[in-house]
């Protein structure tokens, strides 16, 4: 983008199909209900609706028989980390939470309403969501700069009693685990014979890191841009501090590409390259996801050179690890039976019931993970988070 | 409604066709462009929406181009004052606000989101308003108690440089003020002709009765629950202050009823009754606007016994004072051109294309204003909305 855009430019952004498809937006808001004259207004609205704010007055739960919230999501950001763009702020954020909610209507009939705050401070963000929620029977927090995120995330979860789910983390995490499950059935070994290293510490490096030590992987090392984080190194926030003492029982030091050596995974959410030599000193039968956008740590068609199972974040080559195969079916999941909050427990049974949806005939390197248009996706990842709803004791219905 | 609902009366909820209509709410957010497959996804989503975020972080006006918000306004509420069921709080007013947003598009084509908050101090609403405001295009308060009302809209207006609009005030004031134009041109008499009551200062007593002010009503006196209210009685608070030096020039002291003697019109926004012999000691060619519900001021067959024209705010009776007549055009009528703001101008003329609906040929003593399902009321109140907007300086567009 110019510093300035001038006029020419702009006139010239209708061009870009993405810029005409985007004018007025992605979304509208209707009704399910007919208003086609007094009488069905008498219903909808004044004098009949009072009845019905009356008994939700006197038992509160009925909101969530007679009003939309118990379909709607807030997906809520305040900008600070859009896609690979970096703090761009609210207003610029909207396109990708418009298109969140389209995404939520699509895959699994969940009603969304992109919410971008004006206001960074995890007290503000905290408290204005906090006020929000009795609109939404569910709140997808999107795009917010790390370590704020992990706060805000917990803060929320600890005060409110619907579903919090921070996609950036756990609809990358569900989705990796997933793949990295078929592609360990692949290559014939379990999650526990894997030691992986984790490029990035970010929102999604940590969730992933978390997801993979909760569903038993071997050992798992985590860099940051200061290198492996291991106990006792200096300056670790306590989000960092804390995966120090959960990971890295090899005690590894140094930067990613030494932790890289004999190591069977490696998972790239940093931005940052890989060199072919460091992918190259990796064990055989080796699995390299790297999933950073638009630019992966390594280029596909060098890791393939000598991992067994290549995946990136983009349509554009195999094995897509793509959020949408999870948070749709997550929050569908969870309203269904609504839960008042998504477990761990849930988050790895929607991980392995979307590697569930690649059967044993169908498997292969170039294909650990489905299509987010595979129509088998949604109902069996809702289904296995329903029920671990139930199983977790979270569900309410 | 009993103080805790049996099993049996729940059941029961479905049996009334108002339940039955409400249950899963009356709402529904859907996708305005196709995501069919893996391209639409790239353009509607990642890459191509990066693109979009990339111009709107670079030229921010862009994002009333390329987003819904242009086209979105959010229906907020805390439920301190809904419809006569007085603070049922946030929960309990959903359905109320679920009802504005239907009405928004099935009148304007106006996209609306309910928001009920859970707080109900005027900083802390005010603030969570600012910060939600990058993701509207327009803010309708609704069902906010007085005095609160009043405050939160004018720091509201102050700071947002978008519409905002307390449609129990000013959705009421712009049809009771259609109305009166009305029965003032059926009785061969203009607004400055006439001499008014209006009975409660709350958010509609208020707003009401500054509209009639600017519109050049002749004299206006306007009791709250302690009578009319007049310069120099003790206790105002800072609103009725204002309304005190501004109405009642004839100088009124006591009741309403008192005040109706010789005045010419009597508009009802208290909630309290008003005795058959104060309507017929009322002027001839009284006009009576009864507008409490469910229960008006005065039946409208014994006001009709002494008034020329009768008004209320019930479907089941002629001349129903409903403000489905004036938000959906208003904001539909600013968000067109893009107006910075709400202008008292902007009301007026809301009030006069929708006194003009009604032809002279048509106009009688039962159809003062025209019924919300009349296709000419909204087309006529957008264009004067947003003819007016240009000419007070305040569209964009």
């Amino acid at each position: 983008m110019p510093s300035s855009i001038s006029l020419e430019a702009l006139e010239a952004l209708d061009l870009d199909p993405a810029f005409a498809l985007h004018r007025g937006g992605k979304l509208e808001v209707r009704s399910t209900v007919p208003v086609r004259n007094a009488d069905d207004l008498a219903l909808a609205y004044t004098p009949g609706v009072a009845r019905v704010c009356s008994a939700i007055a006197e038992k509160p739960e009925l909101a969530k028989d007679y009003t939309w919230i118990s379909n709607v999501v807030a997906v809520v950001s305040d900008g600070t980390a859009v896609l690979g763009l970096g703090d761009i702020g609210p207003a610029a954020a909207m396109p990708v939470m418009e298109g969140k909610a389209l995404l939520f209507k699509q895959f699994a009939g969940v009603d969304a309403v992109p919410i971008c705050l004006d206001c960074t401070d995890v007290d503000e963000l905290v408290e204005t969501v906090v006020r929000l929620a009795p609109s939404f029977g569910g709140i997808n927090l999107e795009d917010i700069s790390a370590p704020r995120c992990f706060e805000v995330e917990a803060r929320l979860r600890e005060i409110l009693d619907i579903p919090v789910f921070h996609d950036d983390q756990h609809g990358t995490a569900i989705v990796a685990l997933a793949a990295l499950k078929n592609a360990a059935r692949l290559t014939g070994r379990s999650l526990g014979d894997l030691r992986a290293v984790v490029a990035g510490a970010g929102a999604s490096g940590i969730a992933v890191s978390r997801i993979l030590l909760n569903a038993g992987i071997g050992d798992i090392a985590v860099a940051d841009s200061k290198g492996i984080i291991h106990q006792g190194r200096d300056g670790l926030n306590p989000v960092k501090e804390a995966l120090a003492r959960d990971s890295n029982r090899a005690g590894l030091h140094g930067s990613t590409e030494q932790a890289l050596a004999g190591a069977d995974v490696f998972i790239g959410l940093s931005g940052s390259t890989v060199s072919e030599e460091a992918i190259a000193s990796m064990a055989s039968g080796s699995i390299v996801f790297a999933l950073s956008n638009p630019t992966p740590e390594v280029r596909p068609e060098i890791a393939r050179k000598y991992a067994q199972v290549v995946a990136t974040g983009r349509s554009d080559f195999p094995n897509q690890i793509n959020n949408v195969l999870a948070f749709p079916g997550v929050f569908r999941g969870a309203l269904d039976v609504r839960a008042t909050t998504i477990t761990e427990n849930m988050k790895v049974a929607a991980a392995e019931a979307l590697a569930g949806v690649v059967g044993d005939d169908d498997l292969s390197a170039d294909y650990v993970i489905p299509s987010p248009f595979d129509e088998r996706v949604a109902p069996a990842v809702i289904a296995a988070v329903s029920e671990q709803a139930r199983a977790d004791g979270v569900a309410r219905l």
